[in-house]
């Protein structure tokens, strides 16, 4: 079975980018206009063979042999290193950057396909690229020109790696509580003292330096959020020729369930006196600079967990063909003389395959929506465009970055399901992604934190929701004019309206001042926000099956493989839109109540 | 914390006992004559003494060194040996059986709740005692003279231990399917030839012999379920005084992601023409035979699921009163300057531990009556009542396995949500029950089969919905003359109503011939009925609870802690009713809906 998972559906991509998405739109912008599809399809198809051909084949040994500390030093998988060099070579790290800064100007709609290949592949191994460029990109914005000319350029040509080095052990998901300190050095830079947990790629041995993009508050600033600033912190500081070492020392290396192929480690700055670090843009600013890299990190957690969700998709659709059991309902399925026939014949193997595909396809199609409003928002010529498409990128950021984790965590548990006793085994692949996918409803904010944001700020912003508004009714207009069932338009139609309703209301109560009461449901909000995106995704995937199916079809290559494909797009967009989208009702009436179990609950009562 | 951890709550094995089922009416009857309280008590006592000194203790070394097959032997842990020893001394394993077999004739009731500490202590120890113990009660049931002495004492007695050898590599779930076959002997037995695989404890180092309670196929029986006959194959054979090996060999031992100290294994019978098996019973009559042992083994899994949540509820629990991270949602909470607070302050935390806390004890709830309708099915003076009690057990065991093993899974990802990054971590034990868990949708019928079984037989049998209903009404009556909410005993009622309705028109459907429709949304038949039964556990808990906190305290001894223990158990009654329960209309919806999404798809078309 192992050897001929897809990852991702290629046919997917290519309607992401032709039917459902358009590429077109973005090859207009002057951005992209070295670009054309055929450079498009290039880079995707490196991925996708760099995937299949090398990353997928290196999953099942990281898993199985972690990274280990030794004497201080942090040993990955010997194949990573190799591993990271093909990674580098396919360009993608600074390929959405500006041809300035040595990038390629490639949109991230189309890198976010390129990633999701490489995520399903082995996620780990992508991480350390994913972590660099987001680590690069915050010094491309706000690092002076010496930390850009000595760090950026390096991390964006593979040469060096990067991290986010945010948490530390008391704080946890508490920034305000960041203690490591900075003291102002005569030669204008800083020395750091301090302990940060979980960071990935902390330490490893595939590249020759790492570069940590650290929050510590200068001694002597404000207490909270607002005394936190941003620092590079290089595990070997640049003095002329020679890389020093700057006293960042690995202290740990957390035994992660998961993402094996990557260190999740702890880190001591200046236990000898001689961390030095650099002051990225203006002190006091750095949770501010951070969140740049922050809701990049989320799309990317929220690309992970389509990825991670669709390999085992993939590989539960690909047994449930092979693996004979059992027999149909039928009369003749009583007589146990005739054969047992493939377990996907059986409705409830249907049902847990079709809930995955609902959850993946749908999710994949949100995580390129929303990168390519970032690519909008970025270089749209038109001001209202990038004004729109970052409000969209904004609200979308906690339900791209939490619907994958949690709905991914339950659709690789499903794929475990799918494989019976063998999916209980170590030596079937499921319960490996399903270990991995648990990580994304943690990092980088967890759930609950995603639901504060959503219903806390994002959702509140003026006219965000009123955007969403605007590209759901877009979707509703295709999906008529295609034919689409008047009921499953209603229903999406109906969702983003109670959603603005609703909002409205709770947001009235943050206003009159009880924000606790605003929140007391936020989880059921992200929640039913959730059902609601991915509905809409749904229906216009539906709406380009359906125009497909009655026309001749768009793209004579395909057929006839392509009806039952465009068929299938059509039971999942019922499947969801059908059993799932109902769901949001309830939810609804949840964060209307005054239901308070939980919030009157004393914990000393427990 | 680890060393704390109370695995159950003692306090809630009290209530159960004394407030919420009564076990005097168990000591009224002939039966557990032998009986009382203080008997009842010293039992659960030693097995907690056990669980919390011996067995927990363990389970994290036998979690990290799992069994391995060496030169055809299976060594399991070092440790277990010793804990096997240890839990035979209690007396558990023929507990419940008559006087007449070696057992002391304590209702299942009870010998479930010693077991739930047990099994929350350590689930893969505890295994052994209860796969011998229902290996044994087969051979009491159906079994020989001869098979009884030889075999069951010595199983009763914790001699040897046993094992259900039904799955086979090609059959999986399907026993129509069972291949190996018994070819009748001149001595009267039989010899055994085929392959099992996924075999708990059917190889280790703990006992001198394990006894498998095997089906098999007699040579020239008709195909399907019924040319399936029982066997008792041992491992090593008695041949006068000695012990023979009896050609049974261990071929793999697989590599599980949970239940690390219990074996399972691939078996080979007769792979040198020498397996002796004997029949147990009558031909031909081995699946009906088996479906005793089937339907306790269920009952178990539904305990294990609970044990698993609660040992991990209560870790959280205290994960989250002593780790400090973050501030309220209220303005003096912006103050960084004031220090963190426990994360059992926040909202959000709280949620996900009141949602566990009313998955864990809802589920024991139900266990422990299940358990009782057990004792009464069997021992009860008054045949009506033993009917009745029979009709309730048969129909709520789908339900008593499916639910824990479904959102006790979800239970035990919060435990590890609410430890953050440090849940995914190895060096912490939430994952390592999260891993647990997952087995117990697989294991003695998966999820789907159990929806199957529940809506295409259990449910429809008559008398069965209305013995449920009558259960009901009598603990709405109880909630009402306690002054629980009317809402609360309305949405009960209105629940058990719907059912009753749904399960008359889907069970039409099938009358009428077409068994695909009526089932086609079982799971959610499942899901729905299950949440159901939690909220009739959960009003009878709110009944107690609210009787105990309106007059004096009825066990002075508790108090004052008591008021703040029922306090909470209204919380957890309030939320599940108010949060869970509502959520069944969509559920119902859907049953009688046509919605065919999956039903009409083609595998071929994903």
């Amino acid at each position: 079975m192992a050897g001929t998972n897809p990852l991702i559906d290629d046919r997917d991509v290519e309607l992401i980018c032709d039917e459902l998405l358009g590429t077109d739109r973005l090859l207009a912008l002057p951005y992209f206009a070295a670009h054309d599809k055929a450079t498009f399809a290039q880079l995707i198809d490196a991925a996708r063979t760099l995937a299949r051909e090398a990353l997928y084949p290196a999953y099942r040994a990281m898993d199985a042999e972690p990274p280990r500390l030794e004497a201080g030093r942090v040993h990955v998988h010997p194949k990573m290193r190799e591993l990271y060099r093909r990674l580098v070579e396919l360009g993608l790290c600074a390929a959405p950057r500006p041809e300035s800064v040595g990038g390629a100007q490639v949109p991230l709609a189309i890198t976010s396909l390129a990633a999701a290949y490489l995520m399903a592949g082995n996620l780990s191994a992508y991480g350390y690229l994913g972590l660099t460029q987001g680590a690069a990109h915050l010094l491309e914005a706000f690092g002076s020109d010496e930390l850009r000319a000595t760090y950026m350029t390096r991390m964006y040509a593979g040469e060096w790696t990067g991290t986010m080095a945010l948490t530390e052990p008391q704080a946890g998901s508490s920034l305000a509580d960041v203690a490591t300190i900075a003291e102002a050095a005569p030669d204008g830079s800083y020395r750091l003292r301090g302990a940060k947990i979980f960071i990935s790629a902390g330490g490893h041995d595939i590249a020759d330096n790492i570069v940590h993009m650290a929050l510590a508050r200068i001694a002597g600033a404000p207490a909270g959020m607002h005394g936190v600033s941003l620092f590079c912190v290089p595990a070997r500081r640049v003095e002329g020729d020679r890389l020093v070492d700057n006293d960042v020392a690995v202290t740990q290396v957390i035994h992660k369930i998961g993402w094996r192929g990557i260190p999740s480690v702890a880190l001591a700055f200046g236990e000898r006196g001689d961390c030095h670090g650099w002051l990225v843009g203006e002190p006091h600013r750095g949770i501010r600079y951070m969140f740049q890299m922050m809701n990049e990190a989320r799309i990317m957690v929220g690309l992970n967990g389509v990825a991670t969700a669709s390999v085992a998709y993939h590989e539960a659709v690909a047994y449930a063909r092979e693996r004979t059991q059992g027999r149909p309902l039928t009369a003749a399925g009583r007589d146990a003389a005739t054969r047992p026939v493939p377990i996907a014949q059986h409705a409830d193997v249907r049902r847990m395959l079709l809930r995955q595909k609902a959850i993946v396809e749908g999710g994949l199609a949100l995580l390129v929506r929303v990168a390519q409003y970032a690519d909008l928002a970025q270089h749209a010529t038109d001001a209202a465009e990038r004004a729109r498409a970052g409000l969209l990128l904004d609200l979308l950021t906690p339900v791209a970055k939490s619907f994958p984790a949690e709905y991914g965590y339950a659709a690789n548990a499903l794929a475990v399901q799918v494989h019976g006793g063998y999916g209980y085994s170590s030596e079937y692949l499921p319960e490996a992604w399903l270990r991995d996918q648990k990580l994304n409803s943690i990092h980088e904010g967890t759930t609950g934190i995603q639901a504060a944001d959503l219903l806390g700020r994002r959702a509140l912003v003026p006219g965000a929701l009123a955007a969403l508004g605007a590209e759901v009714a877009a979707c509703c207009a295709r999906a008529r004019a295609a034919g689409v069932t008047a009921a499953w338009i209603a229903s999406v139609e109906r969702a983003v309206q109670t959603i603005g309703a609703l909002t409205a209301e709770l947001g009235a109560r943050g206003a009159a001042g009880d924000p606790a009461a605003m929140l007391l449901h936020a989880s059921d909000y992200l929640e039913l926000f959730g059902i609601a995106v991915i509905a809409w995704q749904w229906l216009d995937l539906a709406a380009v099956a359906k125009a497909a199916l009655a026309g001749p079809l768009p793209r004579g290559t395909h057929a006839p493989r392509d009806a039952a494909y465009y068929q299938a797009k059509l039971a999942a967009a019922q499947y969801w839109l059908m059993t799932d989208l109902p769901r949001i009702d309830h939810l609804v009436q949840l964060c209307r109540s005054g239901e308070d179990s939980y919030a009157a609950l004393d914990p000393a009562w427990l």
